[in-house]
């Protein structure tokens, strides 16, 4: 209810949506809020891609070229392109063709550009692809705990449950999913589809092996549920080995594949897409057949269109590299290749095994690739230990219980090395060592 | 639910959400699938800007003043202007100082940026107003209709009924306002707000008299409501002349506005805002006071923030006009006012005043300024009808009745005439005389 007074209107957050008192949708302001507190801090908190290599003038550069692609490929007059650059623009997009190169070089994955939405980040084809499913009461995601905390977000914000599925060291338990989505029908629950990210996950660093991803498959055709693949770190691997995606072992259009040039090209563009090649039955006069037609019919009601602006500046990194972004990435790889191996360095350093023998306290997992480790305390990590860790031996980090939201992580941190130098994660680490000396004291 | 096949997994229209078999959803796909068959017609129908003025090289331009804004005014240096541009940004983006400055100028309005979010086009605003206000099955707005249609779908994606109200000569009846709100209320609804479009409205090209904001406001504040003033339009007056926006009368903050670049710099930036002044009590700690903070908590797990670069080339058009749109739209303005004067010269000549001194049978609006006007046919103006005025007349128009989904305006037309020559303005009124002395032969 809205209250008047003096100084106006006054609403109350109990009369708002829901999700707006749910701790999901706070942890990420408050872990940035606490950021902001310790600017001293080594923080290993940040998602961010590492920045030293971006220049406001290539800018300028990627616009002119994706113009030039405009004029000379697409054969667009002068008019067209101005239409094209500042116009309502179409819903899909106007990179479907170079998304499709891009998916064939860097992922091994052939697509029809019509089954392609470019979306306003991955993020929102995430909310379009949620907004689709959730029909009803009944419906409901599965996904392993932990969650990307923007997957959660975004279920929250589209009132659909999330239910945890376990993880193992390669990710998703594909037998647990079997169990968990046998519960849930039991519950009188209509399971829609399961929400992976096959490599290098946010928050748990793991990836699935291949034979988890043909599993995965066969898990979905046999139970009838799509599998949204979520794939936004494949190229960040730490050996240049490669496992191929889901969606280019997906004979069957089961996956719809959603990415990201949040961290291959820059997170501000917000330019992301989705693949969703599966035929929709029942579509209206004047609709095209597939699930991405639905989707963009969402998103026309959302966002209208992706910036075209944006879109230019992306369009223009891709023709920059001939579509592959493993190229354009190159030196951001080596430097989160670097950063990872010494990450694992100076955990082997500052907590080594215990010299009795005994099992030791502090453990880690050993990602092969992107920007993330999770570390296991022999103590509660929570805000609180947080806070203490920040203010007394000036280290950041994330709590893994926020990927948890039905309880879970509660002794793990997440370690986030995308932005530091070696001698920042030492320094962190040597900090992290001090705090759990003192915990454990 | 899904089945397979041979070629692959297949879903059912049905078994996705409700708002993709609303026909709200798909009416402005039809209406471009046929723009698109007939392209030689004189389309009344497209509302999109007047984009003569346009030109590529202007986007480097603003870029470049936004760089050195940022580095001189705001005083970054370098690090932190690539910072600005590339990385995820502060949810509520770049250009809320800007947007207050240029509230004052244009709009009467004095708003602190803190209540300001910059959002991926007004449509963004409008969802996340509609999801925050939406928390169960009694939760309604109250628009007039005819209603946007983009306001209408954003209300089908976020499950918000929308209840009509009748329309006047002024735009929104507030007397009927109040009636329906009674009547909502008795079956149990809980009206949470009433969208408007004060100026020059979107599909009617109605506006609302000084008296009637100030009634609505008084209603809004009596009847417990908020106020969601939509204003794309206002600066294209036909006069010179301007009404206050409910904004800028709104003591007891009651008003939540959304403002669009769509109109005023163009609409491929999907740049808008929200101001949501009012406060919430019951926030968690570290959030800020305002609903403006709770729309960004929403907003972060929906686009994140809006696209750097977009606001960057939107931030530069704003200073290269000392952030006055007004002036930035001087010579669009004139091209408006130069075709609705045209519009309403035609339908004079087009359509006399009978002879005999009896009524006549084809009767229109006089709009203040804007985009639109309306015509009322001696006939049911339908897809069917408008199909047939295509192809054998040549001039397409917009049927009112898509802006009713509660039935209505069904022999009413909406010329759309942003884009059009004078000389294009008289053809197409010709030929939409020829349609109707055909249809009532």
């Amino acid at each position: 209810m809205i209250t008047g007074s003096a100084g106006g209107a006054t609403l109350q957050l109990e009369d708002l949506h829901g999700s707006l008192s749910d701790p999901v949708m706070s942890s990420m302001t408050l872990l940035n809020e606490a950021a902001g507190r310790f600017p001293q801090a080594v923080s290993f908190s940040a998602g961010r891609p590492y920045e030293e290599f971006y220049d406001p003038l290539q800018i300028h550069d990627y616009l002119e070229r994706f113009r030039k692609y405009l004029e000379v490929e697409r054969g667009l007059d002068p008019d067209q392109v101005r239409t094209a650059l500042f116009q309502y623009g179409h819903t899909k997009g106007l990179l479907t063709d170079l998304l499709v190169r891009h998916l064939a070089v860097d992922e091994g994955v052939s697509a029809d550009p019509d089954s392609v939405v470019v979306t306003t980040g991955c993020q929102e084809a995430m909310i379009l692809l949620l907004r689709a499913l959730r029909t009803g009461g009944e419906d409901v995601i599965m996904a392993p705990a932990p969650t990307y905390v923007g997957f959660l977000g975004a279920a929250r914000l589209m009132d659909m449950p999330v239910l945890p599925v376990a993880e193992g060291t390669g990710g998703i338990d594909v037998e647990d999913l079997v169990v968990q989505l046998g519960r849930a029908r039991q519950r009188g629950l209509n399971p829609r589809a399961c929400y992976v990210v096959p490599d290098f996950a946010n928050p748990s660093g793991l990836s699935m092996s291949l034979a988890d991803r043909r599993r995965l498959l066969e898990v979905a055709e046999r139970e009838n549920i799509l599998v949204i693949e979520d794939n936004p770190y494949s190229l960040f691997n730490a050996d240049g080995r490669r496992l191929p995606s889901l969606k280019s072992l997906d004979t069957a259009q089961r996956v719809v594949y959603v990415g990201s040039f949040a961290k291959t090209a820059f997170p501000g563009a917000r330019v992301g897409y989705v693949v969703a090649d599966q035929v929709v039955e029942g579509a209206g006069p004047g609709e095209g057949p597939l699930l991405a037609d639905q989707l963009a019919k969402l998103k026309s009601m959302l966002t209208l269109n992706t910036s075209t602006i944006s879109q230019a500046v992306i369009g223009g990194k891709l023709l920059a590299n001939e579509c592959s972004m493993t190229r354009a990435t190159q030196r951001e790889t080596e430097i989160y290749r670097r950063n990872l191996a010494a990450v694992l360095a100076g955990l082997d350093k500052y907590f080594p095994a215990p010299a009795d023998g005994s099992a030791p306290r502090t453990t880690w997992n050993i990602p092969g690739g992107g920007m993330f480790a999770v570390v296991t305390l022999p103590f509660e990590a929570d805000a609180e230990t947080l806070e203490y860790s920040a203010s007394r031996f000036g280290v950041l980090w994330t709590p893994m219980r926020y990927f948890y939201p039905d309880g879970g992580g509660t002794h793990q941190i997440r370690l986030s090395f995308s932005v530091l130098t070696p001698e920042q994660i030492e320094e962190g680490l040597a900090r992290l060592a001090a705090l759990v000396r003192d915990r454990t004291a």
